[in-house]
């Protein structure tokens, strides 16, 4: 978690967001929806996968569907190997897709969990490139460390396995890398419900990323809705401080008998 | 729950609510934060327990902090049976507080834990008075089932104790009394942060009721807002129909290596 | 739960038991196999639905698979009405199945949940004609004081609705019995697994009663043993008093490096 | 997790053990009410951290309380490189406690989470110099393969920080590296109460190491003996196929009315 005044916009890599709430764009049914996700929820950063971006394609291009004005963060889905996501952040570049990289490095196809190590190395390599560096993690406190130091913008612990929507399951070591991490720490994968990015957020992260739990809705665009509420309502409490919890009951006026005396 | 059209408003006792969240008078370290708690949370409907109000006092009295237009909800608190309940709810609507009632019935001084059967009698009773009828309540069905026999314009069933904070450990019933009971259900006591509201709504709650987790935060207003966000999150989640949640991983984009071939 | 000196057996009705896991015979592809689980889970009281025993029966009746010496608890499932339940117990009695008798009525065909006022009226008739009663009901004070001032013997909170296999879904309510109840608290329904059961007897419940977590194991035998020592580490632990947990970490040893100095 | 034929013993680095407990000898009172805790809980593995041990004393020595016949698993607690935990790995060895070693390399005061890429370099060096190693990590995958491609002969992933009473919190993940890991996969850390044992001998864990749940309790002799039933229990279970669980109840015996008819 990054320290800053209260109400602040999330800082990253030098920019100033005012959305908490980042968004994807794959497993839309049909990507015309994309525009008005957006929209909807108010995002300010988008991501999508290079592989799935035909840049000789005029038509059928998820690109064209990303409004003006976006933050692209396109992602290294499909590598295997650090190397292979370097090839991919920098094509990422080539292309115009612009200097922010979100680090997935994956060799585990069932449950698509990261490899923290490999994404270090990528993660060193791109930050010399002059890339803006967003790693996607299993919530390790020394993997975050070493991505801290290698320059990482913010570092992105899963909540879950991707597009599992099964909500924060990985709550304890989330809430050690907000107590311990200088960077922002932005959720990112296995929200399924508005109530799972809100509670993220209550812990103190600094952002939530939301794809499937949007995309496989049967309403994506209230759901969307729904998410930057929950993300801002996670957020407004952490600022708030919550009250203690107890075990018993304590009232709210004062227990004597009211038809007494 | 009760059916309706997507969107619609929330109607209690022919009284259409755009706000879903109700908020309480109790446990504010300064009365006179209630305006702007009022403001902030967008609430319409104000619960006051009829004890705090001294009538006589034209000063530090509850009630000159709560705004015209608010739907005033004045409860039983400090009931210990149906028959206080019935004397207490006669007493508010002499005073001039409206025919709106909150029934509590408690006599656990520990858990401040609802009476079901006494709740049943009085609610009975002032159903036939003309009352409408709010009554609080463990979840349980057959309580249920009875209250809204009886007329009830609405069920509120505890999450957790009173002033607990600890969040919808009743989750497992409540959901039980969504799916069962065809007036709105409206969670009431143990709601301690936004999360735990959104999960409410998420699961088809109608509407919450918020006292303590917003009076006892370090900043209520901003809590307020929280729980008013968080409330609205939960709502369009239901509304917009959650995906399916799965064990493994389900990637949002083809698995194939980017860089194969 | 009941005060009672360290070790000393549960005792209900005046009888002694060393074993706390209470088990049922529904569900078995094969009743007899119920000997064998019987057997194995050490258990010493069993429940039977007294509207599957034919006892016009020679054969394919599960009375016959019941070995000599087990206490048996007839139970009136069937009953949706207390006139059913008292009528069910008096022809359990008349049949020879003692006087003990587990109380259901149940007038909700999906979730099978307890309706709590009638239960109460059933006791206090049956308790009245010298039965033994130990009533299912939903986790509710009231409802277990209401039960205890009639005379039963034991409280039978639910863990979940009845064969769900969910676990201990309703533990905030099961604990406040556990502090405020003086009869014995036996969890019954809902415990699909013997952790389920473990964690309703460190919260200090008497007993568990498990029926469909063992019927409808794949190796019923098994799981019985499973449960029974489920159960037993449960009652250890509540005996032994937990340890405090914490939010961070404290060391097994000191935290001076090994290698300094 | 290993395959292995039903009820066959868990075997570690060729040798058998039919206990799947394992214990420590950390923050014990008194250190001589060891011998009883390894009696009463059937474990034959104990862990002992080498900095606690004075070869030197005659008395006062953790070592004399530790009974013949155990094997002895000297963790290297204190290590914050590979190059400790190798040196004192090695010291272990040379001081006779045999060629088993609990790698732990902690470079983290606050909530003692073990470094993963530390420990498979140690785990490296160890293994060439014939250490039967047994890592201390964070339930991640790929340091877990990592182990297992170093000849790791069981990895031991955290449940929730050391010391901590916290229970199973790291479940989602313990529960992909049983179904992921070819070799033992042995919980340790954070069991504070024998369910939590129990749950993860239910998803599969081989083994589970208890030292703070034991020796924080009030009677650390009954809470060891909860533990070993808990962990049977749970084994149990695993072997015997749990039901199946649902949202709904499922009725012991045929709904139709007893008294129909």
């Amino acid at each position: 978690m990054v320290e800053e005044m209260e109400g602040a916009p999330l800082s990253i890599g030098g920019t100033a967001l005012s959305s908490r709430l980042f968004i994807g764009t794959g497993k839309y049914g049909n990507d015309s929806l994309i525009p008005d996700v957006v929209r909807v929820s108010g995002a300010q950063v988008i991501t999508v996968a290079l592989r799935r971006v035909d840049f000789a394609a005029q038509h059928d291009n998820v690109m064209q569907h990303i409004p003006e004005g976006m933050r692209l963060l396109p992602n290294t889905s499909g590598a295997r190997t650090a190397q292979e996501a370097v090839r991919i952040a920098r094509l990422a570049r080539a292309a115009g897709c612009g200097d922010w990289i979100k680090i997935e490095v994956i060799d585990d196809s069932r449950y698509l969990l990261p490899d923290g190590y490999a994404t270090a190395k990528a993660t060193e390599q791109l930050v010399k490139e002059g890339f803006t560096v967003l790693p996607y993690i299993n919530p390790d406190l020394y993997v975050a460390r070493s991505l801290v130091n290698a320059g990482a913008a913010a570092v992105m612990p899963l909540g879950a396995p991707i597009g599992s929507n099964r909500g924060l399951k990985t709550r304890e070591m989330v809430r050690i890398l907000v107590d311990e991490i200088d960077v922002p720490v932005i959720v990112d994968a296995g929200l399924g419900l508005p109530s799972h990015a809100c509670e993220a957020m209550e812990l103190g992260a600094d952002a939530c990323l939301v794809n499937t739990g949007i995309a496989s809705a049967a309403d994506p665009l209230r759901m969307a809705a729904a998410f930057a509420a929950g993300v801002q309502a996670g957020r407004d409490a952490w600022l708030a401080g919550r009250g203690v919890s107890s075990a018993q009951a304590q009232a709210s006026s004062p227990l004597t008998g009211f038809l007494d005396g």
